[in-house]
């Protein structure tokens, strides 16, 4: 199990790794919500998302002999350059399978972290195959994305450095993909404010933590075609243990409600935010009514979005003149 | 005339009306540029950019008989939203003048802070000429957009905020368009650090002030064709004194470095920044073999970017799915 200590400990081992995010805030939201909004920024995280907390924090308790044989892991988004940077700032071999249809800029940018990429087919059973195929014949440490205490411990620095910051809340929203930074939220804030009302986002369009809750049973997650490409995952043992232990709210958010939540974190707060990172502002958007004069913080978790296409905009428009 | 005093005192007068704006780095930039760059995120400010800092520190100079007989001004860009801001915060009557042309959304803007708007046609002398009837029919005060000493002062409280934060710096970039963020930061500049080389970045499209500086007259700059829209105004008689007599270095940067600098600034430091704020990032860039190992300072003046054409991308693509 993993408990608020594991998160505060994490948060000492990792520190002088990651970024401590800056917590932003809005006039307009706050005057929309009719609340005091804190939004804790995973978007200005090293490698653009939250990962690397718990990345590092599982790979810096490993022993010195699973160090020196190498770590592995799975996937085709930011887990994967959390890892890679995670192997490059330690000095530890690393590898990443990634998927034959991944993105060649998130190749890229994992092989530019050094580590060495394994490409497999475009189906999760291969993804998870090739890399426990791996470990075993080079002894590496599996570093699972989400379904590991140490993972979900590092996830949970965000929320804890959040409210170390700004205090008391009554309210925390989260994105619900495979449940890791949920989880990691979870446990952080419950463990400094008891009473928190913690609530997770979900969109619509891959509801499976929504209804896995309701109905008490882990749902897969097939290839939901949500717009928030980083919360198409399921929900693990691990982490689908901690968010029935501790109560949560699950509400799910329309993919518009998502893009429009997108728009004004680019258009008035001047950040660049992927979708998931959006969905809990969605979220707390949603809920506006039930939040008057509270204190609700969330969690952005990331702002890796493919911007080619939107600069194609400018670079034709200075073509022409 | 104006001093580091003016400037000093403009932070006193203003700061509890304004946003203090984040400092923000890149290890990326950093490393590319192999030294330590300091950002003075204005695109944070209120109004999505510097302008409230003059507009503030002239306003509330007024004497109290000013005040109630109001203020004009013309504007078709961050400057109208930023007079109307301090308008509504100081409950002053405030009338902006607008050409015909002007984008729907920042009319709407403006007038969302209370502000009258008046249309007129859609050159500088129709607009010019406009509000100043308006402030001889009715006694307001016009309100320059840079060509006035408590403007410029305000503008350097931007600067003045950086070098109190992050300490010494070897050299400071900011753009140049009618000069009035430019004469503030040199003001506040080399107020506080007598040594610092100081580069006003022009786009080579709008390179008026560049040559200017040359030949030692104030050229015109009739309606260049530059994609960094808030720099395509010529130089006033009070910002060129003050940029002639501080020996600044003025560069010009294409527009390809520009939207390349904007690109960096949204992929890399997850900041909506609009082509004006890029301008400095881009002249970094430029001469970034004449910088390293040094504390490099800039000033990014806005992030007020159309993002209706972007957002189209993703309201298409969800409702495909």
């Amino acid at each position: 199990m993993v408990n608020f200590e594991d998160v505060e400990q994490a948060y000492h081992r990792i520190k002088q790794y990651v970024n401590h995010t800056p917590v932003m805030t809005s006039r307009t939201l706050n005057e929309i919500v009719e609340a005091n909004v804190y939004l804790k920024c995973e978007n200005f995280q090293r490698v653009g998302a939250f990962k690397p907390r718990g990345a590092l924090n599982k790979i810096l308790q490993l022993s010195n002999e699973e160090k020196s044989r190498g770590i592995v892991t799975h996937s085709s988004g930011n887990h994967a350059q959390a890892v890679a940077l995670a192997g490059k700032l330690l000095g530890i071999k690393t590898v990443v399978v990634m998927p034959e249809n991944a993105p060649q800029v998130k190749v890229d940018a994992t092989k530019g972290y050094g580590a060495e990429v394994v490409r497999c087919d475009n189906n999760t059973e291969s993804r998870v195959r090739t890399a426990e195929q791996l470990g075993e014949k080079h002894g590496y440490t599996l570093v699972h994305a989400y379904d590991d205490y140490n993972i979900i411990a590092g996830a949970g620095t965000a929320a804890y450095e959040l409210i170390k910051e700004v205090g008391k809340l009554d309210y925390i929203f989260f994105p619900i993909g495979g449940g890791g930074l949920a989880s990691g939220t979870i446990i952080a804030s419950k463990g400094m404010i008891p009473d928190i009302e913690i609530i997770g986002v979900e969109p619509e369009k891959a509801d499976d933590a929504f209804r896995s809750l309701r109905d008490n049973v882990i749902y897969p997650s097939p290839y939901p075609n949500t717009i928030a490409d980083g919360l198409r995952t399921q929900l693990s043992e691990k982490t689908f243990g901690i968010i029935k232990k501790y109560n949560t709210k699950i509400i799910t958010v329309t993919e518009n409600e998502i893009v429009d939540a997108m728009k004004f974190l680019w258009e008035r707060m001047k950040i660049v935010v992927e979708p998931s990172g959006a969905v809990p502002l969605a979220g707390i958007l949603k809920l506006e009514e039930n939040l008057r004069k509270k204190q609700v913080g969330g969690i952005i978790s990331g702002g890796n979005v493919e911007l080619n296409d939107f600069f194609k905009i400018f670079y034709d428009k200075i073509s022409l003149t």
